[in-house]
């Protein structure tokens, strides 16, 4: 894709230095901008960078002033790291929304309706009274069960599996082999040791702008008209794991490989680790961080918490532990002599 | 689904005390339920909310007496919560045997023959010389492998991967995603430290009643004979991992992202939690239970123990040294005091 | 598959003493070894079994003097246990390789060209602009998005997910659900707490003799041109998870649920153990050794670290440290016992 310096500068309300015609084909970050390139500058550090660019535009913000002769064009805005982003999700957005059309053979069910702008892939299966947004692409092999509903500018990657009555919000991306609306692990304990299966009727809610990663699998929350949720622009990277009813409030990231028990109800900006467990029914607060591998067993008190370790603790508090854990064999040997210098002490 | 309290009674061969002709569509607690519900009393602690509970019929065990008149018909059984749970799985059954029919396009192969009010959705293939039995449910995208057996009532969601010669039971239900009979991971090193492949020629064998998580994923059996099993009722959850020539014995459960490494063999009524890895050629005993996240790395010695840690360790030892491993640092602390006032001894 | 002791001699470069006619169909340990199996004696002290040997035929280096007469017969080669595992892989390759032809329906883009001895199961999708080598097998379901290049001798079983523009080698076999090239997480954090997508835009190369276990994920790099690197011959098991710009080098293995994050540099001949996961940006030497569950953070020193724990130090470290963790509450009372002493001293 190829854009000019007037077309992006129009994009973000920007003001031209320079040469509005200059093309444009990459996002670059300015130490490694070449010609073709637009980069911002934002952090001052690296200011000297931008006299020997060979960017072709670089965004600025309205105060900088050039202590030399500079050879690239300057887009002014408000906030040239806001403004780089937002060129970096637009140029995301152009890139997987170019699939349009329906291939075949594929499979539609009744009473479903489709938007504008739909690519539906080969192979791929759309079930009875779904509705599908606009510009939505369902890359092949999907599946999509009955009575789901998907959102506007959605991307569902081959082989995501959408359970029947789950919900996807808008401008989603979910990455292949995601299964959303599995049913829950819940199981009836019998006199004799074995199991009788609870039946799992409730659906998954996926907010606007969350993301899933491959294979990662969300299961159905228990009982009908109950939801498992993932909240607007939550992040969850591949192989994760949410069992059924747990709840993810708004802009959490939660790293590969981890995992949430049921009924866990996890806050808004928390920054979950990868391979992280979490025990079920627990409360965590907003704007907690958790450790890569670090085992979650109880409820945080407050906003902010930073826990590490399995069973997990206070960051802090265990990498004190831990820097004396890789000590113990030495404690160990210094406590003996201890007790053998009092043993030997004349007076006792 | 709707039934009456005359047929939910005769299913369970209850005595009804009120009305019969009450129509039920949801099974609840005794807490939540509502009109229209039907629930049960089995712990007497819950015996209050019986008289004020607004349940069209509650199933109480043959001694029970009423201490106060009652709004709610009550249906007499042996166990109530034996009773409710059956009606929970039956439940659970008739909302999954729906589908029934052929969609298309769907791929049969040779000498696979099928049951009655079989499901096969659209873009789902069987191989040559497969038996599947009465009641089965293939969903979209199954791929079933040559000379696979698939038993009376049983489920594979979309998506789920059935390699060749595996075997599944009677009443499964295997989850989107699920992978049986996937290449072990055996390799002999080359004295060049590279690695030749061990071909896998063994199968899976799935025991009745059992349940495979989405994206789970079961390795074959190496050797040509031998076989991956697991056992009749357990119940494996999501993303979990069995290596080749594992053996899980009957109405074990495991939770989400737990992995076996092969040849181990895990006994009858383990409860395994999530994430917890097991290391190869081990022997578990019946009843053993493994904390969340646990390494076991050495056989049980008998039944019923329980291991926390990596390395797993008796449950109650590793929590007492966590408990200690929280105050390290104090106790490093603590360690020099003790050292420095030795020092400082005039008699020493 | 059968063949004579001829054919297989022939085929190794062996000599044989004994009947070249004889017919062989199976592949065992010298303890396992039926009439109709090839075995071989490398390790001496498996000697014995030589002399009691059902086998048909067994594999002996040049200088073996057998001390008792032999009912069996031998092939002589330079090194038994390599012509045994060409063998083992020989067989492997042949059992692979059967399937060829096109199934229907199955879906092909525009410019795309295929090799010889092509098999294409139903329901596989292949896109645009894509090459495929000789003897590739595609299973049922398998995705191959736009301008994919596939190696000769590969097999992509049923359900695999290749994103557009990566590159996978000759001999490679990816196990069903494996996903290569789902987009990084990568997203640029705002003011606000939400964050905006960072456009994932290299590509995957996978190397030659590469194996991915089932539903293993592999992301791709950031940027246009970098790639996600697998080196020849490196083999990873199930449910594995590589992140954006990870590398990892020749002859590695990565057992089951490991996980290692952003562009994270693993080298040549490491083995690492099941459900272990590596922070981001490391950089590990060749020849590594990893515990299962250990939790890497920081970047070897040299080449040959045996590394367990989470947070990763030297085995033999953590082993001793874990060795007093378990006895740590002893280990308190110790101090105790001592700091009363101390304090009951007359002389303090």
């Amino acid at each position: 894709m190829e854009f000019t310096v007037n077309q992006l500068a129009r994009m973000l309300d920007g003001k031209i230095e320079g040469n509005g015609s200059e093309k444009i084909q990459l996002l670059k970050k300015i130490q490694e901008a070449t010609k073709g390139s637009i980069t911002f500058l934002s952090n001052p550090k690296y200011e000297k960078y931008i006299y020997t660019s060979d960017a072709s535009a670089i965004l600025v913000d309205q105060e900088f002033e050039p202590k030399q002769t500079l050879k690239t064009t300057l887009i002014r805005v408000n906030d040239p790291y806001l403004s780089f982003t937002i060129l970096l999700e637009e140029y995301h957005r152009l890139l997987n929304f170019q699939k349009t059309g329906v291939e075949s053979p594929s499979f539609i069910g009744e009473n479903t309706t489709t938007g504008d702008d739909l690519y539906r892939g080969a192979f791929s299966y759309i079930g009875d009274d779904v509705q599908i947004g606009n510009n939505v692409k369902i890359y092949p092999h999907t599946y999509i069960g009955d009575q789901v509903k998907i959102g506007d500018n959605t991307i569902l990657y081959s082989g995501v599996r959408i359970y029947s009555k789950c919900i996807i919000g808008l401008n989603c991306i979910l990455q292949a082999g995601a299964v959303v609306g599995s049913d829950g692990f819940g199981y009836a304990p019998q006199k004799d040791g074995s199991y009788k299966t609870i039946p799992q009727l409730g659906n998954v809610v996926i907010g606007d702008f969350v993301h899933l990663g491959a294979n990662t699998t969300i299961d159905c929350a228990t009982l009908e008209g109950d939801s498992t949720v993932v909240g607007e622009g939550t992040k969850l990277d591949n192989l994760v794991q949410l069992g059924h009813n747990v709840s993810i409030g708004k802009h959490t990231v939660i790293a590969s490989q981890a995992g949430i028990s049921g009924s866990t109800n996890i806050g808004d900006y928390c920054i979950i680790g990868g391979q992280a467990g979490f025990a079920g029914h627990l409360v965590i607060h907003n704007h907690t961080g958790v450790g890569a591998q670090a085992g979650v067993t109880k409820n945080t008190k407050k906003e902010g918490e930073k826990l590490l370790g399995s069973f997990a603790i206070d960051i802090r508090g265990y990498i004190n532990s831990y820097a004396v854990f890789k000590k113990l064999p030495e404690l160990n040997k210094r406590l003996k002599e201890l007790e053998e210098k009092i043993v030997n002490l004349p007076i006792v």
